[in-house]
């Protein structure tokens, strides 16, 4: 079915020998790209993210500038609780609100699980396109948000350090933090089996706040629905599970049949390694920070980072996404330090 | 020297085995008291902080309406940059804001190492007052921010999630980043020491950012202040080392002579006990989002974190502070349920 001409990721989410690791980074179609900038300054997110030629556009714009080995399509988790029935404003440089949060049962009532390929035929157009104007040059990621995370958005209404309204609901309201888990979890389903309809070759699953739960709390409240959603999706496409600072599930992780698990930059590779008994394809980790120190620092993080991880059963990445105060040249520099490194 | 009725903590401190584990909680003196929002309806928050009759009165309302087991003097972390020379304002519901935040070289030479006994005089009455009216019921704990996590907020200028450009300007200027945690150590050391004498019986050291630095960057910019703070404070007093996040570095933590380690809730209790070869006191970690929960979940949960860390050796406590909303009632269930849990 595919001709990939580089087919690294797919690969290495195989956990067959690669030559060299692939090499990507969360938010690589963001600000720190000045073609993307000027795209802000015309369009709302909501346009760039709704408007299929620019979203595939955006979408191709690190590919071609910064030769990554791997598109992902240009979206927000979020989109998710929009089409569910709730508010979502996404504001420029200030981040997302969700003016009338889920805070009772009753609010629940105001959601629905959506016709996905009616509510988002936007993104899934967005994946047809990006899947065509690539012609076949990297494979192309689709995602979503865990269940967890949606719902932290859906219940604070707002970003938050530790989303302690979210933990809060949960714990006062079990039984309707689960039922709204499991609406988040049927959509979520059914709009990542149509991403790959429309052309993803892969899906990751965004679990951005993760960490902030206990670990008894995340196996409560995230990692059964996280569960859910890889074994939904199996069948069809390799899946990257990245719970940011859930180091103390990556063992059980490792088990949900995820292809891939993603780090962040707070544990030492090796330690990664041990927790998964070597056992999964690992994708991270360098702190998105260091891409604002000299180049020369960012080539010895790489070097760092590629010798404890290792050649196989890897995806070069970074801990979290690309700041966007990065220059250019710098994610340069770490894509092809990645690429230059030889492993003996 | 001390004749305190209730020296629970220090026992614990201590290692010395105790009837049962001592408890407080992280933020016991603040908003979810009707009595402290009170004041702060009347008074801001330096005027709390500055007016040693204020601070001593709020120190002492946990210990007389919720029966913890030690006082923690009412202050604030961002006293330290204040003292040397920056300015901080700490507004009501947003939280702090430092206008002219440290980037360069040269906004370091805006700073100065404070006379503390002079600058910081006011904390030090504070504790003096509250060390007299507590009239050796509880100890009481004396405070201050680890250097890396002041360094956060006076290169970032405010509260964030990730505290991304003070990480930065650490890669960028490593040589400026050590200078400034040099100079803050050093206020921080003779601040620590004259609030020992003024009254505090123990002193915990909140690196409340350090989990934000990757394993070998908290080697580089956290763990070595805090560790010249502990030595300089060791013969005169015993100090608890909470760095929130700082999971990665328990191990090493326990080997900088600090008498016990503050551990957050998103670490399993026993997982702390083996990190730390069960060498060293420890102090947490129920998620703050549980004092939200019924009464009877509190209670449950405390259960299960008494029966994991155990009698001795340990000081029961939030894995972070006390949320604003929490009732007074579940405040103290939580205090309640530690006095009566009985150690099989």
């Amino acid at each position: 079915m595919h001709a990939l001409k580089n087919d690294l990721l797919l690969k290495a989410l195989k956990g067959e020998a690669v030559p060299r690791p692939p090499v990507w980074m969360m938010r690589q179609a963001g600000r720190y790209l000045p073609d993307y900038r000027k795209l802000c300054e015309k369009y709302s997110f909501f346009e760039r993210c709704q408007t299929p030629e620019l979203a595939a556009a955006i979408t191709l714009q690190p590919v071609e500038q910064i030769d990554v080995d791997a598109a992902i399509i240009f979206s927000d988790i979020l989109v998710v609780p929009k089409a569910m029935g709730l508010e979502v404003q996404l504001i420029e440089n200030i981040g997302p609100v969700l003016p009338s949060p889920i805070q009772t049962e009753k609010d629940i009532a105001r959601l629905h699980i959506p016709d996905v390929k009616d509510r988002l035929h936007y993104v899934l157009d967005a994946i047809s396109l990006a899947k065509k104007e690539l012609k076949e040059r990297v494979p192309l990621i689709g995602f979503a948000g865990a269940p967890w995370t949606i719902l932290c958005y859906m219940v604070q209404g707002k970003g938050s350090k530790t989303f302690d309204e979210a933990r809060a609901f949960c714990f006062q309201q079990p039984a309707i933090a689960h039922r709204l888990l499991q609406m988040i979890t049927d959509t979520t389903i059914a709009y990542l089996k149509e991403q790959v309809a429309a052309g993803a070759d892969c899906i990751q699953l965004f679990d951005s706040w993760g960490g902030l739960l206990g670990p008894e709390d995340f196996h409560i409240f995230s990692l059964p629905y996280s569960q859910q959603i890889i074994h939904a999706l199996k069948p069809m496409t390799p899946v990257i599970l990245f719970a940011k600072g859930a180091w103390f599930a990556l063992k059980e992780m490792s088990e949900t049949g995820a292809d891939a698990l993603g780090v962040d930059w707070c544990i030492k590779p090796e330690t990664a390694r041990k927790l998964t008994d070597n056992s999964i394809t690992l994708q991270g980790n360098l702190d998105p920070a260091k891409l604002l120190a000299p180049v020369a620092e960012i080539k010895k993080g790489v070097k760092k980072m590629l010798t404890s991880f290792g050649k196989d059963k890897y995806v070069a990445n970074l801990g979290h996404g690309i700041l966007p105060n990065v220059p250019v040249e710098h994610a340069k520099a770490f894509v092809e330090a990645v690429k230059e490194f030889l492993f003996q």
